[in-house]
């Protein structure tokens, strides 16, 4: 089983939960991939030199100044820093942006639609250097060769478009797009897996073998909870069933129906199973299991 | 024949030099690796931050604040700027700083006395998270299997200590280091060579086989000149007979003497030669070669 792991602004932002959690990760056996975020700091960084964050619906508008700051803040420090925490937690990572080994190629968002909260009918928003991915446009080969020599790919939101530009994407959809990749990836026979693969092949339809991916978003909740007020009333687990039942009765909503919705979507395309915890709870079993 | 190749701030910093740097790069044949630098961004992002940069003699003195901009500046954007721009080209580039695969290693510089230009005695400096490289701390292992991927690495001037922490360190040598190490890397048989490197192998005294390695200063003067005011004095070849005989006369004196000894000290350690010129020369035979 690999497993690939999202963690979001508020624990890369945190020295010490960043400290927790690179520990447990390092700990965590077997092939994993972590995606991080880094938000916050790119929003306080621009502040800090005059800048004004542009968000639209959670996305950040990205114009020329705003991509070096984000690539700044996210390929940079937010990224090396992990790296070497991780180093020195002895687990050999990498940390890679999607130029790097052209390893994620992205798309530049055109103009779009966006439907404003609280706002009626539909505004226009061009985005600037946003990008959108998809998971064939990663190359699931190049992060297996990587992890057959036991390093750890660490990616951050910051791909690019094969033609020069650097473009800024949604940490989230990285996460999914690697995962659903690395599910998909098709080795012709046994004899082109490494023996540290050996455990989480399985054999697909058409004969061929590829491994078990797990995809894991950790967030600032214990789950997916009944009673968003209460961390206590989690959600052990939810399958197609249980969410129309959980959308139909109000338990769900807001973002977390999107995020739950390109969670099952991810499994449609190969992924076992999507794990939302918290943080914390990386090493033990935690949180809200769909499948 | 691996190229190692050095460009400056002055180049990274320069859109309209650093497209044609790229664009000579990127047809250059054969296995390469880029080392840059990236000082006068970093020093323009200090200030706009609200930040002093200091130096002394030519070194940024790096307290956690600076390590987060140079760490920004060089592994982020500049970095990531790079290698964007290589893809772009048809280059199959990855960005590396020394924590990535824990490819390079740094110890982090202890308080040193530092003789100030134009004052008597010395000075104690504390550099802070400034690191020094040498070339048994680098994994030439790992950068091989880059090359003989087709994946030519990219390195920034940040490292680490292996014990969670960044350094800054100096992008001439890592540039030295790199090349030194490379060029020391041994393989046991032919057996364990790329069809890729076939080329450039020979074979040492205890009957190993190794690369042959060439380091490429890039800076802004076409090469090390008799007159330092005329660019076309440059000086084609140089040996230790004549660097003894040129310092002797006062022709080369200054910034260049530790440039050009380092050199021969990579010489010395294994490297083929070592070519000092303007970047824009990179694809023809003009500037000063040392061996």
């Amino acid at each position: 089983m690999i497993k690939v792991i999202k963690i979001g602004g508020n624990i890369v932002d945190n020295p010490e939960l960043l400290a927790a959690f690179v520990h447990d990760f390092a700990a965590m056996p077997g092939m994993k991939v972590l995606i991080h975020g880094g938000g916050v700091m790119a929003s306080q960084m621009q502040k800090s030199m005059g800048m004004t964050p542009v968000m639209v619906e959670g996305r950040r508008v990205t114009d020329e100044a705003t991509l070096k700051v984000v690539t700044m803040v996210y390929a940079g420090w937010c990224n090396k820093n992990i790296v070497a925490l991780l180093q020195g937690a002895g687990c050999n990572a990498i940390g890679l942006c999607g130029a790097d080994g052209n390893v994620i190629r992205a798309a530049k968002r055109p103009p779009v639609k966006v439907e404003i909260c609280d706002e009626p009918g539909f505004q226009m928003v061009d985005y600037g250097y946003v990008g959108d991915v998809k998971a064939d446009s990663v190359d699931a080969g190049f992060i297996y060769s990587l992890l057959e020599r036991g390093i750890v790919p660490v990616f951050n939101a910051i791909n690019h478009d094969g033609e020069g530009n650097l473009l800024n994407t949604n940490a989230d959809t990285i996460a999914s797009s690697v995962a659903i990749a690395l599910a998909a990836y098709k080795y012709r026979s046994r004899r082109d897996i490494c023996s540290a693969c050996e455990d989480c092949i399985h054999c697909s339809d058409d004969g061929r073998l590829t491994h078990e991916v797990e995809l894991i978003y950790c967030f600032e909740k214990d789950g997916v909870l009944y009673d968003k007020d209460d961390d206590s009333s989690v959600i052990a687990e939810i399958d197609r069933d249980k969410f129309a039942e959980l959308k139909s009765g109000g338990i769900v909503a807001d973002g977390m129906i999107p995020k739950l919705t390109n969670s099952f979507k991810a499994i449609d395309s190969g992924v076992s199973r999507v794990i939302i915890k918290h943080a914390k709870n990386l090493l033990n079993d935690k949180g809200t299991v769909l499948q």
